[in-house]
């Protein structure tokens, strides 16, 4: 039996929740509704790798928002350029002089991009990516792995309340590293291939992590060269995290087109799509745009993250940070005999027991890591930022350590 | 012939559009690319009604930003809201108890809705509605009037390229204000019927701007109740400038949804739906979520610009000072023996020179009043802003009267 979350510990929690109910469908929606989560459903305050929550909980954090905070919370670089530009403007009747820096940047940075389009979500970057690749091959097939999240857009959204046959008419499933269905599915879309839409790891929802098989990405690329279709690359999640550049240069495959979003400006809204000089007429003839998508503010945040990311070594922070803690967490996963997988780049660490098939045990571990102050997520991978230090994976650590434990205990 | 535009005063501008050429699809893109305009690419700075292009020239705002900036830039009251959260949290794991704050406030003042959903652009909430609306009746048509901008998704967007048959199978358009070409709308949706949305003004782009016939509202609201279909009201244009409430509160017709965004936060990236407690159950139902779309600080800014504007009763200063210029306009348009419409509400006024099918004399009067300082648009409706003081208005007429003279010259 699991015991339950202390109520004493989350009465400010409750209260908003209860509030929450009359005012909002379902008490909160989308990724982060806690309905079915161990976590608070509201927080308070953040700073550098801590949060607190509305009833003053403080927690060693490890999800970084669900990816957007890199550098850690209220980056002084960051927040400095962010309050810098504010001073002087943000959404007026056209862009600053950031827009065109930041998409100098950006280009220079990922090897295949030679422009830039800036929006407000990661799903406009990916909607935007197939709206382009349609335009520029004036076909409409368009393929994706099973499981793979691309965002909450009618064609690509996990949910299906209010989503029509004609959303995903064109829409075709592969299995992410098997070139066996990726083949069917290409057979599938025949002559009408548009593109095939990728993310630079597998990172679905409640599974392990997986790298592509390096021929598999090769394949995927090779495809589309064959058929003059485009290959997008979807790198909304692991973007920031595994290169300074394309998450995909590390294998020597170059997409047509990305989407980005999260990590940009760690934590200000913002969305892009990079993309080279074959789709650049493709896209100029795309009709896209939003009321606060050329807002400066966001663009020089995300251009102050870029230089902090690259000056103080983030992703190699995140790294180190991330290696320490997965070591850390087999060591004890270990100790306690039980079985977990942890798995993904260790700047986007994921963590499963085996045979917890209905995800008990990960809810158990969750639930008291939070509640001794380690923020993670029970079927959802984590993402370190660069502000854990060394000492605050051990901190983290002691805690899981006590996680374990409970997790051990409910088993035995 | 045209006049060109002074070269000397946009030499910033001229070097910005030309890195921008390079990094950006056709160098801008969106409802603020501006190619087709008289208007500067870039802008620097902003304070109340006042903005700065990057050449240093001040103008008189009567864009608002195309519509977000509803108290003025940089509004002393949202700002500090806004700074004073930002010192807490924007983005995290959670939402902030700003989140309920404001969708309390907002179904308070809006008197059919029971529930708010955040989320960040326009497009997000007109879309939004619509999957709503069909997770609530299970049907697909959607009717919309022709011309009537919702957004840039696939369902409803302006543009072509990319868009495929697919996506707006199920969108059936009506010519707004006339009831028989509704009629004819009904019947080719049949038992089908999921919505109709329609904007609480008809302001399309080039068209003088025209109010809702009372009897055309009432047949909307009418037809919904016969076939148990939804009633969408788009105010993300005209939300919180014609009321502080529903924008047909003066109508007595109620939608039993609405996508707001623009003005919401005075600039600052926000959307929502409102609805009632018909649609909630499918408004749960219904997956949607976004990276930033929890984020606190443009909530907490949303707070701020709703008790900001009900405090300084910025709509009737918006009124006023939009009387005051439309007034102007008239009589100057009188004295140079021009023909000119001046329509839409004074919040939202717009004009069109008779005659001008190609645009022409309209384009010259928005260069030559951008040229004096003043910033209006040729084919897309203006916003007043708050900000905007009697004075101000006189000196924008001082400049409009220059443009109207430079309009005469160039027909007569």
């Amino acid at each position: 039996m699991l015991p339950e979350v202390d109520e004493l510990r989350r009465q400010a929690d409750a209260a908003l929740r209860a509030r929450a109910a009359r005012v909002i469908p379902g008490g909160m929606y989308g990724h982060q509704s806690a309905a079915k989560l161990p976590s608070p459903q509201f927080v308070a305050r953040a700073q550098g790798s801590r949060v607190w929550d509305v009833d003053g909980n403080e927690y060693i954090d490890l999800m970084s928002a669900y990816g957007p905070v890199v550098l850690g919370h209220r980056h002084p670089r960051v927040e400095e350029a962010a309050w810098r530009q504010a001073r002087e403007a943000d959404c007026l009747n056209a862009p600053s002089p950031r827009m065109v820096e930041l998409a100098e940047a950006l280009t220079e940075a990922v090897s295949y991009a030679n422009w830039a389009i800036f929006a407000k979500n990661g799903t406009d970057a990916t909607t935007l990516c197939v709206t382009i690749a349609r335009a520029a091959t004036g076909r409409r097939k368009v393929l994706i792995a099973r499981g793979s999240y691309h965002g909450a857009a009618a064609w690509c959204t996990p949910g299906s309340a209010g989503v029509i046959a004609d959303d995903k008419r064109h829409v075709i499933p592969f299995e992410y590293n098997d070139e066996r269905s990726l083949a069917a599915a290409l057979e599938a879309a025949g002559g009408d291939l548009a593109a095939i839409v990728i993310t630079p790891i597998r990172h679905d929802l409640g599974m392990d992590l997986e790298s592509p098989a390096p021929s598999f990405a090769a394949a995927v690329r090779h495809h589309c060269d064959q058929r003059d279709a485009l290959l997008i690359l979807d790198e909304v999640r692991a973007g920031y995290r595994l290169s300074y550049g394309s998450s995909w240069d590390y294998l020597g495959v170059e997409p047509d087109l990305s989407a980005w979003s999260k990590a940009l400006a760690n934590g200000y809204p913002l969305a892009a799509v990079l993309g080279g000089d074959r789709v650049r007429d493709a896209a100029a003839e795309v009709y896209t745009t939003g009321s606060f998508w050329f807002a400066a503010v966001p663009m020089a945040a995300a251009i102050a993250t870029r230089e902090a990311l690259i000056e103080e070594m983030a992703i190699e922070q995140m790294d180190a940070a991330g290696t320490r803690l997965c070591a850390g967490l087999r060591d004890q996963a270990r100790s306690y005999d039980l079985e977990v997988t942890v798995s993904g780049p260790p700047q986007m660490p994921f963590m499963t027991f085996a045979g917890d098939s209905d995800g008990q045990l990960a809810y158990l571990f969750a639930q008291i890591a939070l509640e001794k102050g380690v923020w993670l997520h029970p079927y959802h991978n984590w993402f370190m930022s660069a502000a854990l230090t060394e000492g605050e994976i051990d901190s983290a650590l002691t805690v899981t350590d006590q996680a374990f434990e409970a997790v051990a205990r409910s088993t035995h």
